[in-house]
């Protein structure tokens, strides 16, 4: 699914072609206390490298907190459309815009609906997003999307300038239509976002190879479907999805899915993981080194007149 | 400080001068889960007769939920100006306007900060907060207000009208210019607020003669301090203020005074409290009945051309 020649960002990173380098990143941070908590946990003894933040929600400022007290943590923006559950919800940041809300005066629910709005009432809400992360002194190192929400083709290039304009790059896959396809988009969406990537790459934006998530509707041992995966996985970049949360009352009102957000955390607890996923090869990365030589890039291209 | 002559409501309720009715009012609903299952636990079941709810915080939905599932159930809005805490916050309903926001985009910290706005804009805010409740099928009994910010001078004459237009009583105490001063209140505002009071009444707002409030600075055996007040207390109409909340993570993690709402909770929990008040001759009400008279005593106002 993936296009077969070598990622770039691989080999600029010092990598060699054959190596699986891992970004393992927490989704959701600041959706409630059990993320903040989960986290906090984690970072800087796990194997756990990479993080994002949902600025729309409640928890947010107490994220932002504990990031800032990691001075080099990764730290992305979780743009988010959506308001998923039903007992705890979260609003746009850029005001009560008709177009990303829901009867409640909540964003919508669903993908569905939340793809209905204006792309411009979207970007508006996305930089809202990105430059409150920015105001609140974190060093973003990436983008992407809560739910895929704003992964969608129409929104795709505000989202892009937006990410030029701050030297901050998105989540985006290195696929090929067929592989887009299997994410479940149409074909004719798949041919776009295909050819976007392909564009994107041109410009010096660094994309990912692969993408992997840690399962949300089952519990259990996920230390060692962590290690399955990883002992699967192709040469190159992979973006592995985690959704890390403590097990207290305020994640089971909230979450439906609690017990695999459960599993998650105590997966990346177990103190063996990390040196287990270097055992198999895999080389850990955040999105740091990906968004300083994004960084590079755009200066290159700008000292070189092609903007 | 309460003025001499007897509450004409307690009167048109049918009691004595000398009855002593309590409304024992939960503070704070929705602004954690934990104030979602401790009002949970005690509605219906407890000493507990009133609530009122933060419609901008994130737990707001959940707390909705609850109180629909008791029909005839007190609920108030608990008009919000505040987002007192770091690590948990609140933005207004009404977008982010720039008076009713912080440098980091939500409501203000402090009562001084968020009495600094134009009343137009608090009155926008407000407005939207009790119609939020109103559209979620709340059959709203009162408005009160957290921490006081909106109980101000300058925003009381919209306030007022609000409540008269939807024929929601405000929490209005019944007192002179000296109860208004030990309340905090300088010479002039005091005086204002006593004649507000006494044009009100005469409008037919039902008001409350005694304000007192288990402390937020001291955790230990709420039970007794709540009997030992209750049997100081005078003749009419007193509103009890708590802020029950269960000891979980998610309230330790926002609130430095956990430990107060915590024994808040355990006291009312306590399966002989209701009895023990009953057996002092404490009479136990909520706002109901007050916003039905309220809204006969404006019918009656509108049939006889008095607006």
């Amino acid at each position: 699914m993936t296009r077969s020649s070598v990622n770039p960002a691989l080999t600029a990173l010092g990598y060699a072609p054959e190596d699986r380098v891992v970004i393992f990143h927490a989704d959701d941070l600041g959706m409630t206390e059990a993320t903040v908590s989960a986290y906090s946990e984690l970072e800087g003894r796990s194997a756990l490298t990479s993080v994002s933040v949902m600025l729309p929600c409640a928890w947010a400022p107490a994220a932002a907190q504990v990031v800032r007290a990691r001075p080099g943590a990764d730290v992305g923006v979780h743009l988010t459309l959506t308001s998923e559950w039903d007992a705890c919800r979260w609003a746009p940041l850029s005001g009560p815009e008709p177009d990303l809300v829901d009867a409640e005066g909540y964003f919508h629910r669903r993908n569905e609906e939340a793809r209905q709005a204006a792309p411009a009432a979207v970007a508006r809400e996305l930089r809202a997003q990105l430059e409150r992360a920015l105001a609140w002194g974190l060093d973003v190192t990436h983008l992407d999307t809560h739910m895929g929400a704003a992964a969608w083709p129409p929104f795709l290039p505000d989202l892009v300038a937006l990410a030029a304009e701050y030297g901050v790059p998105p989540l985006y896959l290195r696929h090929g239509a067929a592989g887009w396809e299997a994410l479940g988009f149409g074909p004719e969406e798949a041919q776009q976002a295909a050819q976007l990537g392909q564009a994107l790459e041109a410009r010096g934006f660094p994309l990912v190879d692969h993408l992997r998530m840690l399962p949300l509707d089952v519990g259990g041992d996920h230390a060692a479907l962590t290690l399955e995966l990883a002992r699967e996985l192709p040469p190159g970049i992979t973006h592995f999805i985690l959704h890390p949360a403590s097990d207290t009352p305020e994640l089971r009102a909230v979450a439906r899915d609690w017990p695999a957000r459960v599993a998650n955390f105590e997966a990346f607890r177990s103190p063996e993981l990390r040196g287990e996923l270097e055992a198999l090869g895999i080389r850990l990365s955040g999105y740091r080194p990906l968004r300083d030589l994004f960084r590079r890039r755009l200066r290159e291209r700008a000292g070189s007149g092609q903007g």
